[in-house]
């Protein structure tokens, strides 16, 4: 059977690749069809080159075609939605209903249809004008960017049809998408998706490039090319930072998202009040894509005491009634068990789980391990190893300082949660931990779980390092993700007639905000 | 003769220092009064530790009283301009006029005063507001800043008193200043200023540290200190550089100005034109500072021809006409020496210049180098090497084709300028040559000499790499500096009596703009 092309310089065309891959199915073990090219070098290399040339194509095309872009490839995946749940089914083991068709994809053309609606705005950029001084500037396209996407979302965060890639193309920035290769073959139905979108829009065809694999080293190679404008990267704590450690290192901009734990802090009136509700919520969250999320709750922190005992047996006993979701891969499953040992080596008790589970593909026990706080706070490192997939941990404080010194020991997350009681009896405790929970985190939650990720202006999904590389930066969240991909360029004393039409006196856009002279205004 | 002692935790205390340095007069080689400490690692420890804590309690200070502090602050360098001015000229050699009181102190006192309205304002942090998910966000102080000054600008970008620090300020961070080596006498009388307006205003004493001097092990050691919320640097590329791969690797954000040649295009209807006019801009330009600006003009770029070779002649003979000022110190005479002879070594011809001058101090010949374009394209690197101080470099394209190539080799700078004819008759050429430098500098000039950086909202002062570590971020320009320092911080289903003011329904400001459901809007 013939290899699979890839998508490079605006054609389908064959693989430099010495080795191949095929997909799994993880919920029964059965391989896929298909066999998907690990790119060499030279791919990578050629995509740059075309991407490069793109970027300075794309410069000449208007927003509006952007926009046409977007809102046609969302189109073309809605037409091809059978086809692409089907598949990323088969590839990802993730529920089609109510996940895939009535999640993942509905968002993710949202996602493109938001991303259309502000390259057509244009008030992402920032259009800053100061007429007395005539010095204006804006964020302007950064260059190629590399996607790197992770494995846990097929779509929504597919490297070429997910938010960074919707970011990317709305700043008018080329594509070089790596696919996750746990689901080559959605991402090649995705691409092809793209391509007859890019050819309808007009826009240059290496606007959007794809590779299945690439070997580790030509990824640091990659990130660091002189071509590239930056690079985005979701995925594993280990594989982000040889990452940044390379684009560091060449001076290129690269936003990680690598890792999360996402406490949950249950303040005692809460618990008091809620107890089993609160352990349904969280069941729930924890369970959900069997704990395969960036937001999955790692961390419960309560304080001891009887309605704690009573949220560990009623969080172990919904864990052991739900059946376990099969988890995305076998290096997930072996991942995922691996995490958990090194957190009992570390001293957390086993509740429920703990083991593989029965059944056909790749499963694991629902989990649940308990620490105190004061085990925690004597091996903080070494008990905040994420374990990705359907496990939680109960760090369980003596007292309220307690409480607040765990919550002090915390590494960067994306999101931290605190549920309090409705009465205002926990509003004391709430501010102190409330306080200290604030600069661990990027989304700071109330009486709700961190899964979940609304496509807000205002969400952040990001947050302090580890959890990213820069807590400035969000990659969900339209029109502020876009900023990424921006360079900031100013025009000093140019003439007129040679500015970009964004900065002209005139706003060549009504629905565009720019800030002149102190104030923003609109059209 | 007693130490002078350092600002650390709100006061003025003993070093713990093994070693101590006086400054010099670089117009004279006289060195000056004061012995001033180079700190050991303790008084790093014991800064970090008390801007920890000073940290924590600037979270619950009113914006007011940051700009109170600020408007303070330059109100008593104000009434100590006399002494101010009279100890930066002794350790810099910059005139006192035009330079140190009417130009230099002024804008220190100005940004210092900016800063305090875009803190009273508010505007800085981009609250953002969906009211129907009821997920707020908005950027929120990132924690202690480590400010590592330059040595060009004893006032304005001194790590005590400059546009970082200020900027720093007025997002509520408290700032670790290194003082530079250069002007320690300067930086303590400033140190002082700030100390009675910290307490005037009632801010944290530890809000403002200060040590003059550092070993560059310990420099690695502070800006990756887990106590940092991020650093910002102004020097050389190799500091910088050494700096950005410690911060880098501690995952702690770093801001740098490293280095810039800041080329200057002149098209041949220019030059035609007001060929004259040019040279003297030019060589203003260049000699500013005794060229030792971030801004100055280090490349000039034509096209050969009679025109240009009348240019050559003009600038050679009024660079020998001028007397040479001094230089900043004995090390930047041998590195500006050994720059040009590395330039001359890599096949620069030397027009004039490219030794030391007579007379006291530290002085150079005003030098021009030039090359061709041929030869610049032959070797891009070497020949770009930075040679900070009065000398500039002409590189002569044989043709428009070759003048393109030549600005597509350009390293990342801060600025570029383009010359052209008044009457359009470049206008064909600039379009080709502008889009060549745009993405090669942060600023991007017409008509303009890049020396000059205004105090405006839309400047940019940052470019791509490696003339800034992210281009993304601009270091003059409020309130655009002030993002540097913000953290994004969201704010989910929180109870609105728990939402910081900034991001409550009522706007607790009505100067502030916030973005409200898409829009934005005031008070």
């Amino acid at each position: 059977m013939a290899v699979e092309p890839v998508l490079v310089a605006g054609a389908w065309r064959n693989a430099h690749a010495e080795s191949t891959f095929r997909a799994e199915n993880p919920a029964t073990g059965a391989v896929l069809e298909g066999d998907f090219p690990v790119s060499e070098w030279p791919d990578c290399d050629d995509a740059l080159t075309a991407a490069a040339a793109a970027a300075k194509e794309l410069r000449a095309v208007p927003a509006e075609a952007l926009a046409d872009f977007l809102e046609l490839y969302a189109k073309k995946i809605e037409e091809n939605s059978t086809a692409l749940v089907e598949r990323a089914h088969a590839e990802t083991g993730l529920p089609i209903v109510p996940r895939l068709r009535d999640a993942e994809l509905p968002r993710t053309v949202t996602q493109l249809r938001q991303g259309a609606a502000a390259a057509r705005e244009g008030s992402w950029a920032h259009a800053i004008i100061d007429t007395k001084a005539n010095i204006r500037s804006h964020f302007a396209p950064i260059g190629p960017v590399v996607i790197l996407g992770p494995n846990n979302f097929p779509f929504a965060f597919n490297g070429v049809s997910g938010g960074d890639m919707t970011a990317v193309i709305a700043t008018g920035c080329p594509v070089i998408a790596k696919a996750h290769p746990l689901h080559p073959g959605t991402s090649k139905l995705l691409a092809e998706c793209a391509v007859a979108a890019l050819a309808e829009a007009g826009l240059p065809p290496a606007t959007v490039q794809m590779l299945y694999h690439i070997g580790n080293q030509d990824g640091l190679r990659l990130v660091a090319d002189p071509r590239v404008g930056a690079t985005s990267f979701t995925g594993s704590r280990g594989g982000g930072l040889a990452l940044k450690a390379a684009a560091d290192k060449a001076g290129k901009p690269i936003y990680l998202e690598m890792s999360s734990l996402n406490p949950v802090v249950l303040l005692p009136g809460a618990l008091a009040e809620r107890g089993e509700q609160l352990a349904t919520e969280l069941v729930d969250s924890c369970l959900a894509a069997a704990g395969q999320m960036c937001t999955s709750p790692n961390l419960i922190l309560t304080i001891a005491g009887e309605d704690t005992e009573r949220l560990a047996a009623d969080l172990a006993g919904m864990l052991q009634k739900r059946p376990p979701s099969p988890l995305l891969s076998a290096g997930g499953l072996s991942g995922l068990h691996q995490s958990v040992r090194a957190l009992v080596e570390a001293g957390a008790e086993v509740v429920t789980g703990a083991e593989r589970a029965g059944g056909e593909g790749y499963r694991y026990k629902n989990t649940l391990l308990r620490v105190t706080a004061a085990q925690f706070l004597a091996a903080p490192e070494r008990l905040q190893r994420e374990a990705f997939g359907n496990a939680t941990m109960l760090v369980i404080a003596d007292d309220a300082a307690q409480l607040q010194q765990a919550i002090a020991a915390l590494e960067g997350n994306l999101t931290g949660s605190v549920y309090s009681s409705t009465t205002g009896a926990d509003d004391g405790l709430y501010t102190t931990i409330a306080a200290e929970l604030r600069f661990k985190v990027g989304r700071l939650l109330d009486d709700k779980v961190p899964t979940g990720v609304a496509l807000s202006p205002a969400m952040d999904h990001g947050g302090p390092y580890p959890s990213t590389g820069h807590p400035g930066f969000t990659a969900v969240g339209i029109p502020a993700s876009l900023i990424r991909f921006g360079a900031l360029q100013c025009y000093d004393n140019v003439r007129p007639h040679r500015l970009p039409a964004a900065l002209q006196d005139r706003s060549p856009n009504p629905a565009m905000w720019r800030q002149i002279d102190g104030a923003w205004v609109r059209g």
